[in-house]
């Protein structure tokens, strides 16, 4: 719940809308709206108090943004009882001489004024004292040790806990190329998930190109700054190869989220879910419907935890086993699955199969496939918003179901991967996040659903479930030590033998 | 004065240490110091204890970092008197036998575990339905809003008051080109000022190239996430062009603050130094030593502020007139300054003149030098840690003395510049940093000195003086929409007269 009183500082962007405002929020079961009017001088603001009130909304506060011979700018904000009352406001506004409406801000927009992430300052700084020590002269002792032994940056600065949070705009979300600007909403909002949920400090870098080549470049550049690079919304398959060129070209985790976040909590819902249906890894067929970021990633960990049939589907059908494709992906993905060579449309690929992965697009699944599946089939239906198959179409027809949605039971959200997999990576310095870290981020999101409380209905925590993070955390940091990519050791706590390395 | 007590939490960097530590540092009268030491498995940690007394050392706490069968690893914190008493109970700790330092962090060093800046959330994220409005779905809307019109991301993302502060560590403090990772404690703490003095979100990025071209490139690709780029650092020639050709393509402020900072602050202590002396602007002739990146900006500065007589001298002697330089920069200060045409050594230079502006290096300006000056000299010697001469040295022979440093009065200190520069700059979302807002922001400065308190020993105020970054900013704004490169317009309360632009 947002705290019941805020103050916000802007200058403005629109038209006619200068200087600071401040807008107190409360969330007493209304709904705040700001409204920005131009008032022409003839124009009287009682008339516009009234057509607020008569419109069934009550004037919090009212701030004068400009006062100009000729007309005026306010910000009124109007607490209302319901969305539609906004819109009754917004037009009774309208219906006043003299007032025209610039701009309507609800909770939403006014939420992400100036931004939603700021600097905050690890010590304080009161007096020159202070200054000498974070600034000039003391800092240059710091630099110093750090020149004469590189590795101590992870250290005595941010390194040591900072994440860049990188996209370059092109597949942002179900928006598309939206560019760097439009995209950076969404890699604020990640680095505020990194810092609450995991206490990793994160900084959103938006990148002004979409060349593969002058991206991996530039984060290449910047990497001094970090102690590690989650890549977002990069659209495929230009993703696999950022990723793979960054990860050879650092010495510190690349983690592209929209693959494996994916992934690995999609693989601890289905470790669950078998439990339920009583079938093991190994044994099980799974239809992979979607083979861009996440669909490849997904197959990819599937592959790596042991599961030996998988189809992937894409638009056009079945990806064909020996078939040549000009994707490099599309082509890894002909020699590495369908090994007993299927053909045919996604019809073709589901008869049989024991679960199915859809990470393509709203409604391709009916009924019908499922029907054909095996007995007790597994759906994860993670398009978004719609699934697959909604479902409570799909009910009666599966044993468990999975979405990407969070009004529904299981949902498969990447927040109970990554501050975990980051926050274990960064505690042991680990220089680089291999399969055997998200195996085990993956097993142990599956553990933090008690056993005696597993059910069709509940096959993977909550996002807000206090132990995700610090279970993810360990087995992550275990899994590097012994993956060998571990350059600090785990804390002494974090087993009965304790893994130190000596280096 | 830090605050009494405060916790840190790390990984650990140093061979045989690991986990979590907790220090707790105060500032009773006394220094803390943290001795991490290993010892063998005979060694008893009582002859340790008793060592660390019998020198003076008072234990504040120990922590075990790791136990193996044959030695154990301890971080040890021991509050002694005095900077001496350090080096007893390093020796005292030596001769213990099977205990072995590894190291010894000292305050400035302990200040710097994990970095100096961290992320701080704006709005806090409780439950689903915050989670559903900083991030997904609720995200998309403001996303969308942005890609349909671009100008929206200052308003709505961090760019509305965040700057990078970009170096590419090749000339650090007096350190020289000690590389990016050794950079950053520096850039932290230009962070760290930015965000006490100005309340601006300052983000440190060190880069891992020194090519010209390969940091206007990455800088550019990287400014959708900052509304404004502070250049720190970075060694002449080089930053000239640099700063120059992001300025041409960035649309928003680019400041190289080694340059401009130092330029503008040493012109708000010369327009104090002439009222005492009781000369004009365009009446003094000017020395400039050092025609680096602060030399030449400082030139450029006093030619904007109306100084008829510039000379400026490099290692080799006289910046002549007509002469040609290979280096572009020394060729632009041929054309431009020394109308007369003087040649010589800085002998020649200083003979007869009014004011000394040193950015060069220690000791080379003598009292012979200063004697030879115009009645009433005036002399900056802004070389770090040491001048080009000590005010004791000067003293009877100059009439106003400053320096960089904060033991001596008249610090021209770059932090009474760059926090209020961008503070309104950014408020005004100025596409540029102009010439008129560089005066201004001098003349705003000069003015936190009260014309009655104005005295050869106080012309410039003190970094902490809460009225100068209000007084920069607002004089910022103001001078930024003169220049037309304010996009928004300024506060209601910036003057009478409202500066709002009709965009």
């Amino acid at each position: 719940m947002f705290q019941s009183a805020w103050l916000m500082r802007m200058a403005e962007p629109w038209p006619e809308t200068q200087g600071e405002w401040n807008v107190t929020l409360t969330r007493a079961g209304n709904v705040r709206v700001l409204f920005r009017v131009r008032l022409e001088a003839g124009a009287a603001l009682g008339e516009v108090h009234g057509a607020i009130v008569r419109a069934g909304g009550e004037i919090v506060a009212m701030e004068t943004r400009a006062l100009h011979a000729d007309h005026s700018v306010r910000d009124i904000t109007v607490a209302v009882d319901t969305e539609p009352d906004v819109r009754a406001v917004e037009q009774a506004l309208d219906e006043v001489q003299g007032v025209k409406r610039l701009e309507t801000l609800d909770r939403t927009f006014l939420v992400h004024v100036g931004g939603k992430i700021a600097t905050h300052l690890k010590v304080p700084v009161v007096d020159r004292d202070d200054l000498a020590v974070v600034y000039t002269p003391g800092v240059a002792r710091v630099c110093e040790a750090i020149r004469d032994r590189r590795d101590r940056a992870f250290e005595f600065t941010i390194r040591k806990n900072t994440v860049a949070v990188v996209s370059d705009g092109s597949a942002v979300l179900g928006l598309g190329n939206i560019g760097p600007e439009a995209a950076m909403p969404v890699m604020e909002g990640k680095a505020m998930l990194f810092k609450r949920f995991a206490d990793v400090d994160a900084f959103p870098i938006c990148l002004a190109t979409q060349d593969v080549d002058e991206i991996v470049e530039t984060v290449e550049r910047m990497a001094p700054s970090f102690g590690g690079i989650n890549l977002e919304d990069i659209s495929s398959p230009r993703c696999f190869e950022i990723e793979e060129r960054l990860r050879k070209r650092l010495d510190i985790p690349v983690f592209h989220d929209d693959q494996h976040g994916t992934a690995v909590v999609m693989l601890a819902g289905l470790i669950n879910a078998l439990k339920i249906v009583n079938k093991r890894m190994q044994d099980v067929s799974v239809v992979v419907a979607g083979v861009g970021a996440a669909g490849v990633a997904c197959t990819k960990i599937l592959l790596a935890a042991g599961v030996g049939h998988i189809v992937g589907v894409d638009r056009v059908g079945i990806i064909e086993r020996g078939r040549h494709y000009d994707n490099p992906v599309k082509q890894w993905y002909a020699e590495n699955t369908n090994s007993e060579n299927r053909r045919g449309t996604l019809e073709e690929a589901v008869r049989g199969a024991d679960v199915f992965i859809g990470v393509s697009g709203p409604g391709i699944l009916t009924v019908g496939h499922v029907k054909q599946m095996a007995r007790d089939p597994i759906v994860f239906a993670m398009a978004n918003p719609i699934p697959e198959i909604l479902p409570e179409v799909a009910a009666g027809h599966v044993r468990v179901m999975a979405t990407g949605r969070s009004d529904y039971p299981n949902q498969i959200n990447n927040v109970l991967c990554f501050p975990g997999m980051f926050r274990g990576a960064l505690d042991v310095r680990a220089r680089d996040i291999t399969e055997e870290m998200k195996q085990a981020a993956a097993l142990a999101i599956a553990e933090c659903v008690p056993e005696e409380q597993l059910s069709e209905q509940y096959i993977i925590p909550s996002p807000f479930d206090p132990n995700v993070v610090p279970a993810v955390s360990r087995a992550v940091q275990a899994a590097a030590v012994r993956s060998g990519v571990a350059r600090a050791a785990a804390p002494l706590e974090l087993e009965e033998e304790p893994l130190y390395t000596e280096m």
